[in-house]
């Protein structure tokens, strides 16, 4: 961590990126709110220290480099003619308490070693990185907070939102340095004509297939769901079996439904992951039973069938036993699709780059999504050891690393031969 | 209420007992540590009020009464002759917090009822009429501090168990008027012969057989387990089905299992009255799961091949799943057998009454438990609507009560003429 950037950046060979890149995110997994691991959240203190270090990294590449009001890091790679579009690379920078080092991170890293591995080659369209404040929600319970400023998603409700300190995101952002009143500022130029975002699966399934590198062809709508099995508490030595109204067996019944249901659906991830019994004694029959519900798939019809269907059979399940039911939807998100023409460019880069073409859905929410709203965007995702993520054992291969950036400059020299992406312009 | 009890007593025809005893147990149920609700602890001042009430209606019966050192009100109904046996009938009189009016009481009101229903007429054997102080085991944790007097099961580790307050048992006695000293004159003396126990069910098996009355012909063994299923903690969103280790599911899959083979064994109940998930969040799939797991058969045989098996199968589930099972015992107490002699006296009785005769295991303990250690002991359940007990809506019918009543004033004259139970003597 002793050597200058600025010497190592000139000096770094094309094979050796990878490796930069990982030691690059280990760096800054250093800048913590917590003295043990890792905790960087919207606008906290080490994230001036994560904007500094970058910057070391991005100042010998030419970049015109600057903090938008929301605290999001972006610098631009001049095209080598104008007017010219502007193709957006990102991800983000805050990530969850007890975070691993790649989360969001390595998106960005891969952005910057893409612009290394032009070794100042201009291209046709400008290339802007972005270093996301937010994505997590950790600190106002809000996520995406960097990505709605550019797509002009904040208002004055959002603003005036708290943390657990009573700071709210206005005074947050001036804290850090930044004039909330130039919000404006941060939103999308009219010349942005894509965003593309690297980021680690955070799942099994590349591992499972044996590929470093996959398509997200979209984003999987989500629905939360809370269950309440409602039967009558009672001696549980006095009551025979045949004479309970059991709660608990009840939830059991249906959550084993549940997951048989899932399974039999290809592509539905539906998860009970809290469940509480009331009164909650050993030697008392549950009167009341409380589960959530998550339900996600990328097809959003076959999801609200699974919502049916699973309210459908907790009803069943209820009457069947002389329980009721109760139950309220507490999220109801549609899947968001990526863009069709960059994904197939993504597809015929990771071929270019000697690997196996796959498309997936991704479980969980990116800034890809806020930012589909108004630019076409496409992810890759990058195959994570264990499928573990959220945790300090997150980690990602090297040579995964090392394909994702060689998929990259495939990328980068497609779109700079292909006229209709060059003429594509911000959505309304 | 503004009655003169001892004018009421002499007055009341035997058709009108059953009504006096469900009035006596509702003034009973007034006397109370709570403003609102029923709640009586061991030795709590409301317990001397209850003592000077039941006191009132004894004292016409011609009684030799006395409160021992443990706070059991013990009430002596001579034989015709001396030396004669003596037959113990009682229950406990303290109560859980929002307690009903019958559990415990209600046998203690039935035993003076017996006495009334004598109109003084001797028997060749003496009655004592035994209200225990405490059953319930609320003040200090330790159940059936009352009948262990009688059986001297009382040690001094058990005198200097304290209550919320701090104060020992011991200190307990002498502050409600009592000497511990003289605990050894709380033991049963040796011309005891027998101990008779009449108890609402507190559970709905009489009711749905459409009978008031049943011989208990056992009191269950009892097996209380901790369960913890664990898995591996892990995005909701992003692990595919297939590479889950969820410990919930597992967990359900269990309880499912534990319900259909309580459901196949005739007596068996077994009971997941307690379910915790952690980390128990919506979006991340459980890492671990706690259960508690409560099994009771008459048959211990049966009741331990029954968590052996419950055991095997939390295993299993845990191998199939890639989960790892841990499993702790916390209690494993053995089943009770009533006396037969006296069980089949009672089932005789209960046909002089003009009921039908039903057997049955009594799922919670109760002080017969305790008093079998020392002298024969049965107990006659009540039919409580709608199982519900432990609560203030808890219930008997007043019909029940007479038909108990007429049960018991056969049985004191059946055993008055049997030899066999007169000559009968304390065990060793």
């Amino acid at each position: 961590m002793e050597r200058d950037s600025t010497q190592v950046n000139t000096a770094i060979a094309a094979s050796n990126l990878a490796q930069e890149v990982m030691r690059r995110c280990r760096v800054l997994a250093s800048f913590s709110e917590d003295s043990a691991g890792t905790r960087r959240s919207f606008l906290s203190p080490p994230m001036h220290e994560v904007h500094r270090e970058i910057s070391r990294w991005l100042q010998p590449l030419g970049v015109n480099m600057r903090l938008d009001a929301m605290g999001n890091l972006r610098a631009v790679y001049p095209a080598a003619v104008t007017p010219a579009p502007r193709l957006l690379i990102g991800s983000h920078l805050d990530t969850v308490p007890n975070a691993g080092a790649y989360d969001g991170i390595l998106g960005v890293m891969i952005a910057i070693a893409l612009l290394e591995a032009l070794h100042g080659r201009r291209l046709p369209y400008a290339i802007e990185v972005v270093g996301f404040s937010d994505e997590e929600g950790i600190r106002f319970g809000i996520p995406f907070l960097g990505s709605r400023a550019l797509v002009g998603r904040i208002d004055e409700e959002l603003l005036m939102a708290t943390d657990a300190a009573g700071v709210c995101v206005r005074e947050a952002i001036a804290q850090f340095g930044r004039n909330p009143d130039e919000l404006a500022g941060a939103r999308l130029a009219s010349d942005v004509c894509g965003y593309l975002e690297f980021h680690i699966e955070q799942g099994p399934a590349l591992e499972k297939l044996d590929l470093p590198l996959a398509v997200v062809d979209a984003i999987a709508g989500q629905t939360r769901l809370e269950v309440t099995f409602v039967g009558r508490a009672n001696h549980a030595g006095t009551t025979p079996m045949d004479s309970r109204c059991d709660a608990i067996a009840g939830a059991a019944e249906w959550i084993m439904l549940v997951e048989r249901e899932a399974n039999a659906v290809t592509g539905l991830v539906a998860t009970v992951g809290s469940v509480r019994a009331h009164p909650g004694a050993a030697n008392v029959i549950a009167g009341e039973a409380h589960l959530s519900l998550d339900i996600r798939h990328h097809d959003d019809a076959t999801r609200n069938r699974a919502v049916k269907t699973f309210v459908r059979e907790a009803r069943q399940i209820a009457a069947n036993r002389g329980l009721t039911l109760r139950h309220a939807t507490h999220l109801d998100q549609p899947a968001v699709a990526m863009d069709r023409f960059l994904s197939d460019q993504i597809e015929a880069a990771i071929q270019s780059a000697g690997c196996r073409p796959h498309r997936m859905t991704s479980g969980a929410g990116h800034d890809a999504m806020i930012l589909t709203e108004k630019v076409p965007a496409a992810m890759i995702f990058l195959r994570t050891p264990g499928g573990i993520s959220h945790d300090p054992a997150e980690s990602v291969a090297p040579a995964d690393v090392e394909k994702a950036i060689a998929c990259g400059v495939h990328l980068l020299d497609q779109l700079a031969s292909t006229p209709a992406f060059l003429t594509r312009t911000l959505r309304a």
